[in-house]
């Protein structure tokens, strides 16, 4: 009952088993192999779109070098006070932006509303010193679990045309995000107009295996050179480019996010039946968010179920955790088997003898 | 034919399978895996001395880091002139140490000597104003294939040790090196000096995994947050981590390091027997740099051989590549076949109808 | 009746004098003249303790260099979320920090109260990955002209203490509160647990001359060369020192402080009689924030009276600018005439006839 | 008889004049002063043409604020290899451009030709891995004293321009470059090809005042932040423009240029006349090279002659400086009485009776 996150598990079938296919013979080293060109092509399929796209082991370093390639090193990049890129990842992107600065806005559930942003943009420009906003920078999905719809992310893009900043997707939860939003690829991003998107694979079924897409050929220039100079590009090529190979063929990765969802769903359905049991935000991509009593908490510890606590700052007006409550997140994910979230269920007393019986 | 790069392979069928074997299960992410624990044991185990040890996917990032930890923004490092770290890197170490200085010096083979270094200290301190010098870098085996014997590496720290330097060695061909000189992994590192050891694992077999050293653990102690700032720390940790311990069970690591250097040493042998070839430097490792007649360089390429032309900067005195020559570089690995350094030596045309019959 | 700034003014007599006189004869550059040394003297005198000087000309550089001294590249430094080192220095300080995140707390009047600090620092531990907490900053006086006693600037060094982190004081304007402060010198910094101070001279008379004093000659290791790889070290360094030669000679610098914060007094207390006028913070050093009717500030302008609108941010709970209101910031200084003061007020209205008939 | 450097005296007369003037009365901080604004149009009148000027307090501030706007985090800037830029300004090139990398090229008197730069450009092309080259800096007057013909610069320039770069000068000696030259400063500068210069004052009578002159406006869009964010921009900026007024007033800044290369010229041909003494490179500007006897070396400073040995890296072929012999620096500047000139070649015993005769 390991529900602590998406990334416990090693790789889906058949993600390993592309690595395994790829590893014979000698192919041209530093991402010049027929492999990565085949994964640049599937993923303008998937886009509907041709897009410049560099190959990354880590989200972290997808995130860093997308915001540095929009944000200058006195320039302001915008995010949720509790985004990733702010709160997870030891100041990369400051490192990688040389200095940038990430400024924190809030919203419950982790969400930006265009308002936020617009508002913040405002005051900001009637200060006399200000370092200039360049990029926003939203989760998909949130660190709440929440989905941004097409629409949310077109008014958040119309924000930021406005005032001249670029857009940035952190998709380390991008196909669940997907599936949950039910449109294509090209409408969650650029057709909404996002500029940059960090295309996550790792959490759903990858072992390191991110791309930076950039929609726009033009804003990528200087990116090979900083991923060169981050270190992060790959003499075997080869590694990564498989991974996605099989990541992206035949819809397998849509299918582990719907299974990763479904499990989420099927969990938070349960739970919100146990006596006692709240949810901070709906589930609606792979990810629950109980407010459960903390002998529960202590209760489905003793059981074997792993989860970590989490943050209430994104609570949504009106609701608190108690002083006898905690705030748990529990993630579920491509390889989370239907048996486990029964258990935890089970341990929890979901509906009593109901759940016992089934 | 393929000899550009022992980089053009994949991973050897130990490191593989490892990967493998290692994809099952739930495991804590972020380097807390017991697979990584194993690793850190075993490489204890190797060198014969705990130590601080950091994963990382390539060997510019693990030689930048290793670098910015030893060199603050303000200091220098001082290195061979025609060093990957200076040449190669597109600015990596720059970048992680913050705009410090990689100061060039010259040697035969891209090889130092301790006088070398000691003649450019004295000079630099007699100056009014410079940046303190805080590192030396030196290449295991070099650019030119040559490798550093204990003494050699000894005498150069002892020249450290006096001017208040730190000793780095870039391994990305350790094991290479390691068997050449013919001594164990502790006499070639920090019994003879070396305060940290960038452990290539990727050129020998493994498909992306490289190891940062640290001998003294104090040194240490600003590495973990500079790893994870740069985005090098793996979530699914396990990949790297199951790649060394496949790399490193039951000495593959040496016995493929070995096949290398008797391939090159096959292959420098035989070419030194064609009419009009010499080598620019002798073969200790797993690399061959024949000075070859140009027309012999196109028969070659016509046969379907796959190399490098290199630099002449670090010719030995006296020699000189002529205006029909071209100097160039034939690697071997793990993966290279007799058959193909004979098929190779066949176009060459070594010992003519001698090598046919063979 | 300029209240802009502080800083409209050129130097005080005294202050230009120095620098007239300094400006004979042959000196060494880069420091290494008298001047320097004097100055480093009479700052030991005044704060009654050795300290390592460093003397740069604006207030920016001497936080800047501070903070980066205190915090690493992939460090945390807290401050007011109004302190000027977040909102007013375009990211100088991440700059020289290569990267170091600011991390910006609330409190009334842009003043950090040691609970607030205390409760940040508790919850940012029990997050599960973060960047170091290093340091704090605060401002002595602060964004809204309000000054910490030593006391509370105790209360904070003890918080300070008990979480590793190091105390640094930007005193842009020391002078104004230390004569507020009523004590001295060593009392407000260094007895109160400050680690490092930015000693300001330029708000107070003189041209461009301000001091980075770190009271604990073991954290400034590295600061000179920092300084240096900043451009901030003047090879003709006399022009810097003379100037803190005439401020600091004969208290002349706490007369200049006393007489900008009596103006400010006088300001404060006749703005108060004004009909609809009342003040956001209180008076404490030389800096005034009335809360006018857009009416009256309409009129103070057309008469000639020069300020600038400020932040509303930090007001007290319960307090809010109307919308028929604006916050204004009134500054005095070394220079501010009573008459002006006055002129003021009398176009303000304050007292109806009497003060017309003053 | 202090000929140690040209920053050891203080302002020249009309230098400070102008500096008391300015103190009195309100100005606006941050440049947007009157006096700012006449000297940029003054630069403009000197220099022909519109052009973008930012002022700042020290030479290393402005040549590494240029050469950062002209060269990206992972590019080249190219310079002589005993450049200012490179040797003595402890990194802050590479703090203001990120990590960006100086390479040094070798050129008799410090002064590059335009075939060695053409040379390292097709070369470095030749190799397969390397940082993009962006800008060359070449100093005016070089650090062997030596002076760039107009012709000269045009065809480093053009050099340039073939290869993508841009170029810059470092004019901390410009106006002893200029009047050596004896052409106008638009012929030595944008008319010759030159992009950004470094326009120094402070060693010819300014206390602290440089310029960083962009003659292409487009190029200077990021300079400002960077200014600001290297707490480079003082806030009462009337004292680097006020030296800059008086410095420019009626050619005040050629005459005390002419008059350092009079004394220079004065010097070097006295010092020839020296039994056992010749000179490193020839006199063009306001320094002088001299190899002396070690015994006259120490005759001099026992007589009060103040100076610093030098560099012979950039002798000319065939020169060198003998196992008994001294390469030394004399600088002369506004400040230099002949009366100090003739002391010292009298000291040295220049022309036996006849130098005392004198």
């Amino acid at each position: 009952m390991n529900f602590a996150s998406d990334n416990v598990m090693g790789a889906s079938a058949p993600v390993l088993d592309a690595v395994v296919r790829a590893n014979a013979g000698a192919l041209p080293a530093y991402g010049a192999d027929e492999i990565t060109k085949r994964v640049e092509r599937r993923l303008a399929e998937i886009f509907e779109r041709d897009a410049a796209v560099f190959l990354v082991s880590t989200g972290t370093a997808a995130n860093a070098l997308a915001l540095a390639t929009l944000t200058p090193p006195w320039g302001l990049c915008l995010s949720h006070e509790e985004a990733h890129v702010i709160e997870d990842e030891f100041g990369a992107p400051e490192f990688y932006a040389s200095g940038a600065k990430l400024a924190g806005l809030p919203g419950v559930g982790a969400k930006l509303a265009a308002g936020t942003v617009a508002d913040y943009l405002e005051r900001l420009k009637q200060g006399r010193r200000f370092m200039p906003p360049h990029a926003l920078s939203i989760a998909q999905a949130t660190e709440c679990g929440l989905v941004y719809a097409p629409g949310e992310i077109a008014a958040l893009a119309e924000v930021c045309r406005r005032h001249g900043l670029k857009l940035h997707m952190d998709g380390a939860r991008f196909a669940n995000g997907l599936v949950a939003a039910g449109c294509s690829p090209a409408e969650l991003t650029w057709k909404a107009g996002v500029d940059i998107l960090s295309f996550g694979g790792t959490k759903n079924g990858c072992l390191a295996a991110e791309a930076v897409i950039v929609f726009e050929r033009g804003l990528a220039d200087t990116l090979g050179y900083r991923v060169k100079r981050g270190g992060h590009v790959l003499s075997k090529s080869r590694l990564i480019a498989a991974q996605l190979e099989g990541y992206l063929a035949e819809d397998h990765w849509l299918e582990s996010a719907r299974h990763a969802n479904r499990m989420a769903a099927r969990l938070g359905a349960g739970l919100t039946e146990v006596p006692g049991v709240r949810l901070a935000w709906p589930v609606e991509a792979n990810e629950v968010f109980p407010i459960l009593p903390r002998a529960l908490d202590r209760t489905l510890k003793a059981a074997g179920a792993v989860y970590h606590t989490w943050s209430d700052r994104s609570l949504p007006a009106g609701e608190r955790v108690g002083p006898d409550e905690v705030l748990v997140r529990l993630v579920t994910s491509f390889a989370t088997e239907e048996g486990a979230v029964d258990r935890l269920l089970l341990a929890a007393g979901r509906g009593g003898s109901r759940a016992a019986a089934e």
